[in-house]
């Protein structure tokens, strides 16, 4: 067994036997919901943790699928014995978000009505869908309250979007380098990305899934566009400065010339592996809806009915969700009079570094998590 | 004729006689400069003044063409009768880049070798190499010393390579929103940029000039990546927020649903009428390698032998050259006990602001240039 992780897991499947409504109005049925869960559940059920995936995560959050795995699951570093969500005291669950590839339904998932993959008959889903199917999958494994709702980025969106639904079952809420709602400049890039896809002749109006070709090169310059957003400037200056891949001088020629691009295209080259392309066109307009202050009237009145105890975390070179919508939310519910933490990490890790600064986050989340004095009732 | 501007003007072409060797090795013949310029030279030649344009600029820089023109040229706030360049006073040049497609010599030229266009053919330039061909423009329009070279964002990285290549020729030097090297982050948007257009099937391994399809997905899609890069956070913010495209309420689906979404696309697809995805290669890769340190050992060392008195112009919101990367320039001059003028203009309008903010711009460049004393020997 490999030392400090949760070990040896897999992800198991949730099929919700009921038709949900979504926000559109439209209905979705036969949803499968892919989830892992590390730990144990204590006998008062009240020590579940659920954890939430950015973008283009999976339900994979912590350990290993097989002995053989280079890369353990994506918050490997936050999820496991005495770490920051302490798998010997916690209950976590991770799940695939609605709308994605990694075996929660999504576009590339089977119409029960066709018998052939959604494409772009997949309905349209926002973060309250998405969190909507969260809660079955919660009720099913039998927690009647959660101790903490926890996630970064898009997953951030979501918690938010938890403490509103179910103030009554959510005890507390961690908000990693997220915000409220996105700003024109992250519709921008998003609509960049979108573009790449659609404009890509492989794309085929969403309906590749038997074609050979899929549409790989939107995909992969979608992901590259992304991928700047995640990282800051000092990052990228750090990490590649203006070194020339494998060579001594420019060469001048149309090739590859620098490190940083091709470090880009490898992780647009990737990505074309292990996501589809049509999940992306569907995420990232839920990501683009996401708005709590135009849903609920204001940021104030959103978080009006929650009774969660907040932590918000954000990083001062995240450049796409900057501490300045952090705060925004920390305002947003003190006006409310709840109760709530704040702390801004000093990184040069860009937004990405909710995935990279464990460290200085397990302090604070191990501190915030031990007030909420839920512990000990393993046994 | 049009009030407060340099009326109705033409565009000129002039033809390089010699061979040209670029700073590749490679050589370059029948090379053709567009052209155009505004004012009178004045008897002592010494009232001229070079402005040199952005990635995708012409050498359109005032005026207009024709009467029923609705846009005049590029600059046109800033150049004309009373304005920052006075055409009353001076002698104003601009020309368009080599390796354009906007009448200059480039890609898309007939190759005398093939009788054909160029396309990939073309040889990798850069901005020295841009500054050769101006310099030969320069002398046969009968100018013995620029009175000042000026430039915003890549103009200003040719500016510089003429203070450095000719610096007996120079007398003064506007550096406006610039840098003397490409940081990582610029490469990988320009990286992100030549990958959509590689990508883009009708790009046929730049071949594509008499097909039927021209590579306008991959250009368009170009386009908005530099687009989002040319605007800050705030500008996007005040611009367009997260209003709604012609509609009240999100419709849920995969529609553009953001006026900001709706901007980029036009952005894009206006883009693909105007320029040739060929010439969009060569000149992001001519940006890519501007690095002055690299080149001269230092960036002290590069400004040692400059005679040139400098402007530094920054704005406050441009994430693309930030202030931080003017200093640079700025402290390498000062280390040279060179003659610079540094001012940080307050602007919302990101890098786009050295096109927009005319009005401070105007007042400090009228100030410098009036120092320079070179005035009033037009007669």
């Amino acid at each position: 067994m490999i030392d400090k992780t949760v070990g040896i897991v897999e992800t198991n499947y949730f099929n919700i036997n009921e038709e949900i409504t979504l926000e559109s109005g439209e209905t979705l049925s036969d949803i499968t919901v892919a989830y892992e869960t590390y730990g144990r559940l204590s006998r008062n059920k009240d020590n579940a943790i659920l954890v939430l995936h950015a973008l283009t995560g999976d339900a994979h959050a912590a350990g290993y699928h097989k002995e053989t795995d280079i890369k353990p699951g994506w918050w490997n570093d936050m999820i496991g014995p005495g770490k920051a969500f302490d798998t010997d005291k916690y209950f976590v669950i991770s799940s695939n978000s609605l709308g994605g590839c990694k075996g929660t339904t999504g576009p590339s998932s089977i119409n029960p009505k066709t018998g052939k993959p959604y494409g772009i008959d997949f309905p349209v889903i926002t973060m309250e869908d998405i969190v909507t199917v969260q809660k079955k999958l919660v009720d099913y494994l039998g927690v009647k309250k959660l101790l903490c709702v926890a996630g970064g980025s898009m997953g951030g969106m979501q918690a938010q979007q938890w403490a509103i639904s179910y103030p009554d079952f959510v005890q507390s809420v961690i908000l990693i380098a997220t915000t409220s709602k996105l700003s024109a400049q992250g519709i921008a890039f998003n609509a960049v990305g979108r573009n790449a896809i659609i404009s890509d002749s492989n794309w085929n109006n969403g309906d590749y899934y038997d074609k050979e070709k899929k549409p790989d090169h939107g995909l992969s310059i979608a992901r590259m566009v992304g991928h700047i957003t995640y990282l800051c400037e000092e990052a990228m200056h750090k990490k590649f400065g203006r070194k020339l891949q494998n060579k001594q001088k420019p060469d001048f020629t149309m090739d590859i010339d620098f490190q940083v691009e091709s470090y880009l295209q490898h992780q647009g080259e990737i990505f074309v592996d292990r996501f589809d392309a049509n999940s992306y066109l569907y995420i990232t307009k839920a990501v683009d809806y996401f708005d709590l202050s135009e849903k609920y009237g204001s940021l104030q009145e959103a978080f009006k009915n929650t009774s969660a105890k907040f932590l918000v975390i954000s990083f001062t070179s995240d450049w796409l969700f900057p501490t300045s919508q952090s705060k925004e939310i920390v305002n947003a519910l003190m006006h409310n009079n709840k109760d709530v933490s704040f702390c801004e990490i000093d990184s040069p890790c860009g937004h990405d570094a909710f995935l990279l600064e464990y460290k200085t986050q397990t302090n604070i989340i191990k501190s915030f998590l031990k007030d909420l004095n839920n512990e000990g009732t393993l046994s």
